[in-house]
């Protein structure tokens, strides 16, 4: 799936904005390289993107479609996920309203625009273009283990559940990398990630046969001319809906170093009380033996999100998790991803000495 | 997936009877209600299905589909499953064949005989069905661990790699706890056992989201009135491919225990190098802590397929399966399911009588 990163865009985001559902709303308002032109969310109409989620500075925020689209934007992305994915009605008339008026619609659900007669007609009729995410390719590889061979160092973020910052450790990691003249590459398997790099592949929209064999050709696909390549994660091992992506992304992905990632402020899958998660060093060792079933692959580095707690109290969170498991730990957001980034390089020079080596 | 067990059927194996990929066909006839009237295969037309493949004693296998027609069947099963499930261009012309000699298509690939148009039409012109085993309902449901809550004592098969008789393992325990007077049932999740059981989900056909929520529908609605239930396993956590269809069947159906499949021929994932399959007791250890992520589950025994070796070799693996990982063993076939009963037996005793201890 490829989208076009140089566009003026609305985040519809209905009811929504700054709560648990708008993450590719926040995503795309702190990483894409798209301009965004104002928020939809009645709720919050009247303030700015900055003062509602902490990101975003002066992006206004309205309480119509209508009005959005007279502030001159090229398409509109349909900026929640709701759990399962699936398009709420409500959304209906304000997904045509943007059509009618010469805009881009962009979704990431589940439910795809160009299933939706009603949808196809309109976009028709108005030569606008629907964009789903998600829709996968007419591919069906099975995979064989071959991103293992790639030559770039891979590095893929795994997590104690979904939502706790995978996507943004990855792409900070990617970030730092290049600002660090190595060239560098971000690997997108979800909605958020592909409108932020314009390409990528949603993984947990593919059939299950072909899930790894999808992410593999991803990587297989990005890797060449770069020195490091960092994979989007998705959800967790331990969560009873989504282990399945996970372990399809592990295993396609075959990568050389993993980052684990948690967020302080939860204690069970969704903080729903009835999966409890693990210890991080528990975590290291599950995510350690689950990837070694295909390639061992560390985990070099532990990223917390420690949105929500007082600056003191996250301090003490990431000092904690790198004193339980021996590794380097951050908040990427807060802290930076330095002293990771130098723990990876660190073993990307061992592992390619050991490599030269070996060849002697 | 609902399929009429009831049926006279043709099994169609162009060129594959008895080969790596002929499973559908030899689990149908070796399982499947359904009468088998011939097995189409050029190759050894003229021949018995008893001969070729040791089961299914005088099935005639006749060299084309016209022929087969002719033995008054219902329906034809397209029963050979390649790598990927995508249906072969040639097998297009017998398809037609049979739809227009008054017989039904029953399909278990990828590839859905309902979305090509010249199917649909020479089907609609014949008054004939078209049946894609592997086509999933439209319900996208997202698990959430409620398997682990129904009242019959559930017992998951695993196994090593494909192929090793997950399948036949799981149907030999539940025709033996029947005969022992359980309430048993078997929960079908590849395109084989659906034939066989008349009903079941294609696992590995579903989006990967929905994987685990899919099974644990099937396991809710299999349960209500059961003794025993067993599911049938698929894949392994070790393939580099299909690990997530694996995961998302342990986490999904959240079973009590575990039985694990092993071929005593392969020693590594499909026997072709790249991945070697670790040790019993290894296996055992890595499904344990994998099921432990949503509900603790003891792997009770080990199914061992000895096919291709002599009956005192056979007999010597088997001991050393039981030898290696203190467990009682078997191959089904063989040597039957007895001592493997015993124990599940045993373990469903004692956990009903903690459970009921633990209520008062």
């Amino acid at each position: 799936m490829h989208v076009d990163t140089n566009t003026r865009l609305i985040l519809y985001a209905k009811d929504e904005f700054g709560g648990g559902h708008s993450k590719t709303a926040e995503g795309v308002i702190r990483f894409g390289p798209s301009t965004v032109v104002a928020v939809v969310d009645r709720q919050h109409a009247g303030k700015t993107a900055g003062e509602v989620v902490g990101v975003g500075d002066n992006i206004p925020i309205v309480g119509t479609v209508e009005e959005a689209v007279k502030l001159g934007a090229d398409a509109m992305l349909l900026g929640c996920a709701f759990v399962g994915g699936r398009m709420p009605k409500i959304w209906r008339e304000d997904i045509l309203i943007a059509l009618n008026n010469g805009v881009d619609v962009i979704n990431g659900l589940h439910d795809f625009l160009v299933d939706d007669e009603e949808f196809v007609a309109t976009a028709k009729k108005n030569g606008r273009k629907l964009i789903d995410l998600r829709k996968p390719s007419d591919k069906m590889p099975i995979a064989s283990g071959k991103a293992a061979h790639v030559d770039a160092f891979t590095v893929l973020t795994v997590g104690s559940d979904c939502s706790v910052g995978k996507m943004t450790a990855a792409i900070e990691l990617d970030r730092l990398a290049s600002k660090r003249g190595y060239k560098s590459g971000f690997a997108a398997t979800g909605q958020t990630g592909i409108m932020i790099a314009g390409k990528g592949i949603a993984i947990d929209r593919i059939i299950g046969d072909f899930m790894a064999g999808a992410i593999e050709e991803l990587v297989v696909e990005s890797a060449p001319g770069l020195d490091m390549l960092f994979i989007e994660g998705q959800g967790s091992v331990y969560h009873p809906g989504y282990s399945g992506v996970t372990i399809s992304l592990i295993h396609g992905s075959a990568p050389e170093a993993m980052v684990l990632c948690h967020k302080a402020t939860i204690k069970s899958i969704g903080n729903e009380g009835d999966f409890p998660i693990p210890t991080l060093s528990e975590l290291v060792k599950s995510y350690e033996l689950i990837a070694s079933f295909i390639r061992k692959a560390k985990v070099v580095g532990i990223c917390i999100n420690t949105y929500g707690l007082p600056e003191d109290e996250a301090r003490a969170v990431v000092d904690e998790a790198a004193k339980s498991t021996g590794l380097p730990a951050t908040d990427p957001v807060r802290f930076g991803v330095e002293k990771l980034l130098d723990a990876l390089e660190a073993m990307r020079k061992t592992t390619r000495k050991e490599a030269a080596g070996s060849t002697k």
